[in-house]
């Protein structure tokens, strides 16, 4: 099967899908099926550019790396987003605008749209997850398209499509994690004696975390993520504003270093369990053990443990290899992913 | 969709999962449109029955656990296990007889006579896999059906699904996991201050250390999982014996506490890696730092590190839940999610 691809949004994550696309194309085609073109590239600040017969698409990558126009690539002349995602005649829309944890604009809008026009559509923005997932997925559902976002939570390591396919017919009672890597490094450096503000500028140095770290160090970050798997694992509508909210301002590092003499360890750790009817989230600080399985993820580490009426507690848990440099690689791999999964 | 299933061993695991599907028939059927009837059962002492037009489920329980037998409920008087699978007319085969490590008979029979019958099979039997497992997948793809094996490796916790799902054209690089409970229970308590041969004691008071230990405590179970393992995941066959193994004898009470001091300690680590066009696995104590995930999996605790070319390390872990005791139904809910995954 062919599949003609949309790309709205051709930052650093949409780039290095598009690479690995490229790199996959042998293995799509002999164990999948699979083959693809690249019909619609909307940029930011480099131009749109739609043709259902194909774009260059290594061409276009370079051009946006070396700051040119991908607007004479199209077909025919267009200047937005929508436009993009109607002439190209896709089978499937990634979506990687920039996100907007407030309205989910204009993410929901494009998704909207590439679902309205038959297409499946994969996104790494947690914007359409938290503020449109039951329409969306409702939408989905009346044009049997289906609408993926592997990537919003964990960086592109498998959540949703563990639980999909994973844990069928199990009831999700509960679960905790580790979900937010700024606070998570901020925390972990403290402990080997680094202030919170030398601690917020290493995250600042190595891009992760932004000039004001209030989103992150407050725990919007991780409440957003707590909402989205509420409302996608436990199928309940649930904001970031419901998630009882508290961050690390108040972890000092004498009782950092009085937690390291007994052995346990600080994390913001996001949580969420049914009481009766009810959904209660949470993030705040908690003092963890060293037999909580979220006492090992240090640093950029991240995961989230689940219990269920069928199992134990099952733990996922996504590590940086040692040496490799953080990138856009991880997360374009759930994008990857969901496009294979949409489509098989 | 109604399915038809038959039961070949109906020991506790087996059991359990009769139990689990009848808890769970309304979520089969509004979420999944799954109904079911078991339309044979074979037993290891308490006889044989078939009827396609099914049994009594609860009542073969009941029998079973009171000590009387299934015959009479069969149809037509039979005596064997295939018998059963020639006589029942099933869609879902499930194969729970004792495992054979040393050959997978007679399980792989079953399951071949199965396939040949146009059935789709799961089993818990880590011996079809080890030595089945080419010829049976083969087979079960010329008949257009689906030989699945969840619960042989992690006790039911999800991980051919997650690799199947979750990780689309990804490379298995290497791995490194804790998959014998009965070492890693005795390690974790010689670190508590027993001896070797009180842990093995409380192993087998428990009921998961045979009276003759040999198979976990020289690294014969956790071989058979590296096996499966590779020969599964890593698409290449690879027998028990061709993992280098070394159990957990030469581990002295004195070694471990030393570890202790050290803030590190002793793991019966399980692992593989592809190296050139070869790959080389390995059973053997190690001592690990808190940094590795396989440090936090003490006790009855199992898990898996998966090295791929698509993402950081990403780590499964499976606990039992505090205040649980250790019982057949996460093996049985490998079963379950394997009938869910082969028929949809």
């Amino acid at each position: 099967m062919h599949y003609k691809l949309a790309f709205i949004g051709f930052g650093n994550v949409a780039r290095s899908l598009a690479r690995l696309l490229l790199r996959k194309q042998n293995v799509l085609k002999t164990k999948y099926d699979i083959t693809f073109s690249v019909t619609g590239i909307a940029t930011g600040r480099h131009g749109f550019a739609a043709n259902p017969a194909g774009l260059d698409l290594l061409g276009c990558i370079e051009k946006v790396e070396t700051g040119q126009s991908i607007s004479p690539e199209s077909r025919i002349p267009i200047s937005d987003s929508l436009s993009v995602i109607q002439n190209s005649s896709a089978d499937v829309m990634f979506e990687n605008s920039p996100v907007n944890t407030a309205t989910g604009q204009p993410a929901i809008d494009h998704v909207r749209a590439a679902l309205e026009a038959g297409m499946h559509v994969s996104t790494a923005n947690k914007g359409t997850v938290v503020h449109g997932y039951r329409e969306l997925s409702a939408l989905a559902k009346s044009k049997n398209k289906k609408f993926y976002f592997e990537s919003t939570v964990l960086g592109g390591a498998p959540v949703f499509s563990v639980f999909r396919n994973a844990f069928p017919a199990a009831d999700l009672l509960s679960f905790q994690g580790v979900l937010n890597s700024t606070t998570n490094i901020i925390l972990s450096r403290m402990e080997r004696g680094e202030t919170f503000d030398q601690a917020v500028k290493y995250c600042q140095s190595i891009g992760i975390a932004e000039t004001d770290p209030t989103n992150d160090v407050d725990g919007w970050d991780a409440a957003i993520k707590v909402a989205a798997l509420v409302t996608v694992l436990m199928d309940t509508p649930f904001t970031p504003q419901q998630v009882d909210r508290k961050g690390i301002r108040e972890i000092t590092p004498e009782m950092i270093a009085q937690a390291k003499v007994e052995g346990r360890r600080y994390k913001l750790v996001c949580s969420a369990e049914r009481v009766g009817s009810q959904i209660k989230a949470r993030v705040a600080p908690e003092l963890l053990p060293p037999s909580s399985p979220l006492y090992a993820m240090q640093d950029s580490t991240s995961g989230l443990s689940f219990c269920t009426d069928v199992l134990g507690d099952y733990s996922i848990m996504e590590s940086e290899r040692e040496g490799m440099t953080p990138g856009p690689e991880p997360t374009a791999y759930g994008l990857f992913a969901d496009f294979i999964n949409l489509v098989s």
